[in-house]
């Protein structure tokens, strides 16, 4: 039996990320946990205004996603409760500029370098929207075949509701094939 | 070490949803692995444009959002494998028309009724901007709280890279506390 709780945004786990931007010649981050995927070659990243961070990304038109795992969570937690206005957050992660011109952290496993698109602005966020420019790896998350195996990433999830951290699960199976054994049975 | 594996989108793993949306008298079914969040009250689905909901959509200027659980993923991986132009996918699931106006799939354990607001159209997807009506949850996977539990939940997650479907991992805590924790320690 389901109950209607209202209006409650429950699109949820969904990946937390660090977004870095250099601020002249030093980086700073901040977590994002509201992110989204537009068709196959574009990703947003939706922050509140008010952000220091964005400033950053409005002057430089580029930003980095870096995907949190476990190990990496305690400091990306706090760039996430930490203002850049008022505390110098440079120094929280090791980190080099990218090629894409943008702060690549080296303990974050996963990191899109992205450029700025434009900016799907609502009342109190700035989404911005992304292409993106390169994605750098840790070896041992790919797969034989040289992709992303997420099972060896374990991006650390996010959800509002409780305002909590989850793990990634283990993998169920390919896509197309629960559909395929459905439709032989049909 | 990390590797630039080019331009790779990985924001993954994010929740695998069945889109539905009024076609007449009958609604017809959509999977969807793209998706997003925009701010704290509007959601955005990706769907590519040549799909047949998509036209039901932009008629009833309204859609739900299903999530999908792993008993629920055979049938909705069959109607991401499926053309609704070819085939009537309206029998596929049990449902009824919510107060949003959008069909409810009876076995989602958590459906979002939306509005479409925008479209922030690409070349060649919709991605349509949505605020949220109502959200219809089974009780049982609310918590002690009335919010949702995730952990009770276990959304279906995609991802794209080696194109599977993930599991919902469990909780490792509160938002907030790993910073604070490393703060104290600074």
């Amino acid at each position: 039996m389901k109950r209607n709780i209202g209006s409650v945004l429950a699109l949820y786990p969904t990946p937390a990320v660090v977004i870095g931007t250099m601020m002249g010649d030093k980086p700073t981050w901040l977590l994002a946990g509201h992110v989204g995927i537009i068709g196959h070659d574009r990703i947003m990243v939706s922050l509140y205004k008010p952000h220091y961070t964005n400033q950053g990304i409005k002057a430089t038109g580029r930003l980095s996603v870096n995907v949190v795992d476990e190990k990496l969570l305690p400091r990306a937690d706090y760039v996430g409760i930490t203002s850049g206005a008022k505390t110098d957050k440079s120094g929280v992660f090791e980190w080099h500029l990218g090629e894409g011109q943008t702060p690549v952290i080296e303990d974050s496993p996963l990191v899109m370098e992205c450029e700025v698109t434009d900016n799907y602005e609502t009342e109190t966020f700035d989404n911005f929207v992304c292409k993106i420019n390169a994605t750098h790896v840790e070896e041992d998350c790919l797969d034989e075949n040289g992709k992303v195996d997420y099972n060896k990433l374990k991006p650390v999830l996010f959800e509002m509701p409780t305002y909590s951290y989850l793990r990634t699960g283990e993998m169920i199976g390919k896509c197309t094939q629960p559909g395929k054994e459905y439709r032989e049975n049909l």
